[in-house]
């Protein structure tokens, strides 16, 4: 791990021109920073040491430690030059791969665009608007005559996001003899790990306001891949309705820090905001209102804006609990009801949270309806990774009821516990061929998601979820036993136990009084030293654990952000920076605890703030500004 | 309470004209509104009984129950009418009081201007460019022939937020016989009355989409005024830094629910940004960075802000601890200096938090310096109330320095933990000389505020702290029996205490790991049941309870939001809509619990969304869509 598997690609040459640190004069305040001892230390500028310059804190953290500001951090070698030389965004010059196709020199282009207008955004200057703040180019500014290239190689023609696609790469930068330009090499498999070097690269890059201009270490070599393929969150439009413009927000966060994977949890019980071509009524009736509905396009733009960033939208279809809202239409009268419960009081006898709804897998109109929203999903959404939800199915909401009474009796069985959960059994059978039948590319095997339940249990997993069919989402605490039960039965896992990793914990209740029911809010470090592989132990060996990872059954972990108390206006703040912490747990699998991440999760955060995000903030500035000083 | 004090002044008249209901035909979704049983219900609308109408769910919510859409709920009478009436926000006609002072006119103007921004921004297509999306008036349209006038009598000269200034009104609204008008009466003694009565009307109208229009309710009476004088916020811009347009924003919601108390912890020990122009040093040294300082213009103009939305800006400069960077320059050498401890390490040592500092109270220039900072202060903002902090004080940060125990000596005094709280007793008494000396308006006697702390204690209070020069803000728990010790020795006070009051509580820890000191987060609820009243029983009997009030020693309380962890990005979601409950706290004291106001809290924020803040969400948006069915 960590060291590119086949690094035969050529990706990048980046060069350019440098001209030695500039000593300016004061910028009004009395203090600059400089690194001593390996820490950014904030320093009256009349006691700089001679061999010291001032630094701008963002340079100063591009190599003070040994891991400069990289988040997540890599896992393979690291060296940073100790040099800073400056340039200009304008006179980045990029040159697509000549080698490539059509498609890749176009995604390439893209990547490269983005990259362009982080430069402008680490001006505290920049509005946003595309025009930059730096200086123009003129003559007598030895800065502006420097010009940076990229020159990109062939790349392996993958176009999406697929489960274990190499990611990897390895950056390199040196500059010339003359110290007047830097190349850097960037050498990747796919497109992906291209991307991946050049947020790598974008993160070897400050602003500095002793100059008034970029500032790159002169020389880097960086190898680089992630420990987990699997690394996402889940957003929950059903709950609330979350614009689209938002979960492009949420997309450029995940882009950030390397996250790969934006699961969709689209629809629920509370509404269905997802426009079904085939079924129309779905949001018609489901929608909360007719601004709050996500379009065939819309989707599909977002799936390709995913895309361009290295992110996968897997989508979630939960059933057959929670989904009510949107299935109280047809079918026509005598034919029953698809889904059942839709509203039904009180609540909770029916359901985990108002409002109750649960499909009636009795019901053969419902499997009609299901079947075309499943194309529908899929004809926009990933072939490879589907949702499938599974949980929290409450049988009391199938007991009472005559249709599915008189479905068992059909079939010779009494309406019980165990028969139900047969009935469970036999609609997730039927569920799954539907996917399968309604697959678009055909060629790939969608592989169904599920969470932990009855279903997925110890008890009944092995009969009714084939390992061969499933991946199983683990929320449950990290001590629940289903979990080395489910690696030893040979289940793929992706882990989101909910004692570490569910980020919409820790709020006021939303049903009743005091606080909500996964209480306390997990803080960054909570959530980054839950590692998936040392919650296996006791219960697995290192050799199995070892085994369980070589076999592809850790795929990785999610952090889930349901939405109950969650909409546009706060969606960021709770998702940022826990998510970084997340992608390094992921991405990077450390040995180290919470605290030798946080002065570099300081400065991650401070990025994505300079990125236009809307982060959470973690400590006071002084703590920022003075490294180290906040301890415990 | 609750009653006009002396409803002498005819604030306004406000009329327009009025069309009968119009049933629209579907717009696009099968359901809408209708109120049954005093709930807004969803329906289908082919379900709608011949004498319902389908109703937008904001227009639903205005009428439905008895306080309607009214947060925080009216004192004294409340009589809402049952039908509505149709108008568009161009046809308001304003004219202004012809007998009031050019200052109040200019101030009724401003008022005026932003109630009309409110009807705009009500319309779900408006972009906040002041460009109206309601149709253009056009002929045949009859809503369209409608106008809406105000206008304004005399009133009272109060130009600012003072205690106990009445904020009282009473507002009816009638429509005329031929249904095509209202006549819209406000009746108050001051602008500030006036100003609740405004809002109060604003939320007595809502856009219809059935209409594309504004309606507004035929007729009502409602009766109003403050059960607490002091209703605030604290909001700390040391820790992190805000800016303006970010206060802005805080005030904008402080006047959506009445609250007129922004209590402005403007520097600590961690940075200084306010700009003192006396002492340029303050800011040159103790600001984060030159980006980050209030200019002496900003702050003028935030108070005047504030004041047009009925807010009165206390300002805090606090002291001796909590100061810190910002002090390290000066005076010359062999003259001591004016902080100690200033970052000294290890923080624990010396401070309640990193960094560290603390004045020195033995330094003659100090308290020059601290003369000028008081009298820039007192230059800008309120004369009537001036908040000294005086928290937290660490004896142990002057224990050791020989500046105090040379001066202690001199007075013949050994350095002890009693001879130090004298010490801090004699700072504080010529700090409270400082700021009498170099308040403005001599005519107002400036009252001190004061943190509870050990020299606000049972054991010290009445010695240093004068109850008739200190109002004591109470921090700690609702146990502490200072409270009703306080009360007992004449004192006034204001409640924020932590347990029901802090909103910084309960996310993670920013010193060492876990989650923050104050925790579990405050939800609404909690914030809504915490009655300073009640907190003071069983101490004091319900008759000197009475009396305490009567005799104006319970000014009110407020809400702090430290800001470790707070910055413009996530402030809002943090403040609102636990704001609000805190509103309906101080304003109407109810004697009701948190369920009772649960579906107005999340219509009132709802309107916060309308108007452009970004509160956090309380629950799904089916719940708002169904009254009354997420119950516990």
């Amino acid at each position: 791990m960590g060291n590119l598997r086949n690094p035969w690609v050529l990706l990048g040459i980046l060069s350019l021109s440098l001209i030695p640190n500039l000593v300016q004069a004061e910028v009004g305040s009395p203090y600059a920073h400089t690194c001593r001892n390996k820490t950014c230390v904030k320093v009256e500028r009349t006691k700089l040491r001679a061999d010291e310059t001032p630094l701008s804190l963002d340079v100063c953290k591009l190599n003070c430690n040994a891991l400069g500001a990289l988040w997540p951090k890599p896992t393979g070698k690291v060296e940073l030059g100790q040099e800073f030389l400056s340039f200009y965004p304008q006179n980045v010059i990029f040159r697509n791969a000549s080698a490539a196709s059509v498609e890749v020199k176009a995604t390439l282009d893209e990547a490269v665009k983005i990259f362009r207008e982080y430069l402008l955004m680490y001006h505290p200057d920049y509005k946003r608007d595309g025009v930059s703040p730096f200086p123009e180019n003129k003559e007598g500014d030895n800065i502006a005559q420097n010009s940076l290239v990229i020159d990109i190689g062939t790349v392996w023609d993958v176009k999406n996001v697929v489960l274990n696609v190499d990611e990897s790469y390895v950056l390199s930068l040196e500059s010339n003899n003359q110290r007047n330009s830097v190349s850097t090499s960037i050498v990747a498999n796919t497109y992906f790990g291209a991307r991946n070097a050049l947020e790598t690269l974008s993160q070897l890059i400050a602003y500095d306001d002793e100059t008034n201009s970029l500032k790159i270490l002169d020389r880097a070599t960086i190898s680089d891949g992630p420990v987990f393929a699997y690394r996402g969150v889940l957003i929950d439009t059903s709950r609330n309705f979350i614009p689209v413009e938002s979960l492009k927000r949420v997309i450029d966060g995940l882009s950030y820090n390397k996250l790969n994977m934006l699961h969709w949890h689209i629809t629920d019980t509370h509404s269905f905001p997802f426009y079904s071509k085939s079924v129309p009524e779905m949001t018609k009736y489901g929608a909360y209102s007719s601004r709050k509905i996500y379009s065939v396009e819309e989707a599909t733009e977002l799936v390709e804006y995913a895309r361009v960033r290295g992110v996968k939208i897997v989508a979630e279809f939960d059933a057959p609990a929670h989904a009510g809202n949107g299935w109280e239409w047809g079918p026509a009268a005598g034919k029953g009801e698809m889904a059942l419960c839709i509203n039904k009081e009180p609540w909770s006898s029916y359901c985990v949270e108002p409002p109750c709804g649960q499909l009636n897998p009795a019901n053969e109109n419902m499997y009609q309806v299901l079947g075309k929203i499943y194309k529908d999903l899929l004809d926009i959404f990933d072939n490879e990774l589907f949702h499938m939800g599974g949980d929290e199915v409450k049988l009391d909401c199938w007991l009472e009821n005559a249709e599915i009474t008189d479905y068992l009796k059909k079939k010779g069985k009494n309406n019980t516990q165990e028969t139900l959960i047969e009935l469970w059994g036999e609609f997730q059978s039927k569920a799954y061929n539907l996917v399968k039948d309604n697959q678009q590319v055909k060629a790939n095997n969608v592989t169904a998601i599920m969470w932990t339940s009855e279903l997925a249990s110890i008890e009944h997993a092995v009969q009714y979820l084939p390992a061969n069919n499933y991946v199983v989402q683990i929320w449950t605490t990290a001590q629940d036993p289903v979990i080395p039960f489910l690696i030893k039965n040979n289940y793929k896992t992706i882990f989101s136990n909910y004692d570490a990793w569910y980020l919409d914990c820790g709020f006021g209740a939303w049903i009743g009084e005091g606080n909500n029911w996964c209480s306390p809010y997990k803080g960054w470090q909570k959530v980054y030293e839950n590692s998936p592989l040392q919650l296996l132990s006791p219960a697995l060996t290192p050799e199995e654990i070892d085994a369980a990872y070589k076999n592809g059954q850790i795929l990785g972990g999610e952090a889930p952000l349901w939405a109950e108390q969650v909409d546009e206006l706060t969606l960021e703040g709770k998702l940022f920076p826990r998510l970084s912490a997340l992608a390094e747990r992921l991405w990077s699998n450390p040995d180290t605890n919470w605290y030798a991440a946080e002065s570099r999760i300081v400065q991650s955060r401070h990025r994505h703030v300079q990125r236009g995000l809307r982060p959470d903030r973690l400590q006071p500035e002084w703590c920022h500004q003075n490294e180290e000083l906040c301890y415990g």
